[in-house]
């Protein structure tokens, strides 16, 4: 069975990154792709489920959890905790499934140190213009908070050159095209398709 | 302008590389994707075009571009030199166009060895009877000339696992769509998208 591929991807808000996950996770079946599930302590809200939203812990079991190292990265927001159990991950990769991730660009970093084989993907907003029209939301929010989401997003951004892939969502069928092309590339590699090809190979290089 | 990127595919005869690289030349505009043109010793045939099929050249021209360690890779077939020309590629590559190069596993390993960013592709039949049938070809070859084939081509499909992406051409849409694919992915790289879309993230990092 050929091992699954981890994606890690990042934009700053605004970008339409969860639309286009979201949108690729109804295209593809989930014995093809599925999203990571995060660990996290705070309280469940209403209509989330154990093991579909997040694994919810209490701060004890997430302590221990950080102790035994079994978290590819977590942070701290706003007094709860998030991680990313290495475990989780693991084991749906090695179902052959594909798992994404989205996250920012410093648990990114934790993630490609842990997992070097994982592939990054990061997406930008078309234009200045129109982050800031989408920062802005439905035009509720003070000017302070709006430039506040803006020097955010800018300092997410400026990590783009991290990734292995770029991804500009101006248009969004292209851009979720442009995402399925890289999952079916990378499935195209040769650890991916010795792997698939297993028994045909072996026919044809015996004598 | 961002870099093209060099695809060397290699295969074994009867696979339908060339039949793919064909169909994909065709469907992919000239300033996009380009197939090397390689330099020869040999005699120009009717039909044939200089710049267009192949640089025809006199041996002691291909023997001063040995010494000036012009070839990425050269060899000798049947008294015959052929040589793929790194500056006739890279003048290519340097506007942005895909250059394909058709090319066995031997000048594979030369071109990786000297061009560390090209990508390489390995087309493999869909079993061994259907790879037996295409290399009897019209059946009026002697079983000692086809053996001979079949031993030529397993040789060159010992080295499949040098390549970075394996196709298998089982279904000929499926697997021009899986080359496409590729370079559409490719495209999609940070150092491809950096170059394209620089105007774009030097606005999008202003403050």
């Amino acid at each position: 069975m050929a091992q699954g591929t981890l994606y890690i991807v990042s934009a700053p808000s605004g970008a339409g990154k969860s639309s286009l996950i979201q949108a690729l996770l109804k295209t593809q079946p989930l014995y093809d792709t599925q999203v990571s599930i995060s660990h996290t302590t705070r309280d469940m809200r209403p209509g989330e489920k154990h093991g579909e939203h997040y694994y919810f812990v209490s701060k004890t079991e997430f302590a221990s959890m950080i102790q035994e190292d079994a978290f590819l990265e977590h942070a701290e927001v706003f007094g709860n905790h998030y991680g990313t159990s290495r475990e989780a991950i693991e084991q749906v990769l090695s179902t052959g499934v594909d798992v994404f991730l989205d996250i920012d660009w410093q648990g990114a970093q934790q993630i490609r140190h842990k997992m070097p084989h994982a592939r990054s993907i990061f997406v930008l907003p078309p234009s200045k213009e129109e982050l800031d029209r989408r920062l802005r939301g439905r035009g509720q929010d003070s000017e302070i908070v709006i430039a506040k989401r803006m020097a955010q997003a800018v300092a997410e951004m400026s990590h783009y050159a991290e990734y292995d892939y770029l991804i500009v969502n101006d248009d969004f069928d292209l851009a979720l095209s442009d995402l399925k092309t890289i999952i079916r590339a990378e499935r195209l590699r040769m650890s991916r398709q010795k792997a698939r090809h297993d028994a045909l190979i072996s026919k044809l290089l015996a004598d």
